[in-house]
């Protein structure tokens, strides 16, 4: 994660890729979302996907691995997620495609109960090979100043 | 998942367990949201946790477990996610959590471009083993009519 004086806001990134392997969407799905269409290739051809699709969890998962090991920064900067704001799968995602993701950083604010922290806002769009978003998001993170001492100013404006 | 028109709006059912391991917790962080408080003792004990938590989608996905798992439903009835508003990790979750789900059915329409589907919106609460709330979502989903020429009503208000 970077520290919040690093954070540009209105900065585009395109981090990538990951490749999601049968084995992986499989196993996700057994443990997290054993729903037969994720799991049978009988009961996937009669379903919605067509396919074996992966867990939309899955892929959120897969979001957040782009995310934490494209984002140069400082391991230390990031101080915990408070949560995630218009979470949408907008297309399957199947065995052998291959994500990116899109970050665009819209606003960070200083903390005002916490000193030296600050909240981030990030607008999270994955991409499948094809260049067809699969998954919209707004990421809200909690991170350290660089100074807890400085007096860095806030950019940007929360999503309502 | 459950039909339409069993979908009864202002029910809540608990549903659980599950109890996470420090296993599943590094297992599921080392591959999608490797910072190392999730990972690292030592790291861990500097960071806000305390000591090593659980991911933030790890604890999404245990949610996931728990409405697929504990829904007496018709593997047949769900076609699937559309989305998730509102998510918030509320407090850290640690290795040896026993995490249970509180489900709240809000609301369901019927879709007017997809006949014989509908739309349901539904509250989720995950508690901690000492009843403290750990994770609130709304998820939104698509299901089916179990009559695809019925007309059952739509209920309840999909939150704003």
């Amino acid at each position: 994660m970077q520290y919040f004086e690093d954070v540009i806001i209105g900065e585009v990134r395109l981090l990538g890729a990951h490749t999601l392997t049968r084995e992986e969407t499989t196993d996700f799905a057994a443990k997290y979302d054993p729903q037969d269409f994720h799991l049978s290739d009988e009961a996937a051809a009669k379903s919605f996907f067509g396919r074996v699709s992966a867990s939309g969890w899955n892929t959120a998962a897969v979001m957040m691995k782009l995310l934490v090991n494209g984002t140069v920064g400082d391991p230390d900067a990031g101080v915990g997620g408070i949560g995630a704001d218009a979470l949408r799968w907008l297309r399957p995602v199947y065995p052998g495609d291959t994500l990116s993701l899109q970050v665009e950083n819209l606003a960070k604010r200083r903390s005002r109960s916490k000193p030296g922290q600050g909240t981030i806002w990030q607008k999270m769009t994955l991409f499948n090979q094809d260049e067809q978003a699969v998954l919209t998001a707004t990421l809200i993170g909690l991170i350290k100043l660089r100074d807890p001492a400085g007096d860095p100013a806030d950019g940007g404006t929360p999503p309502a």
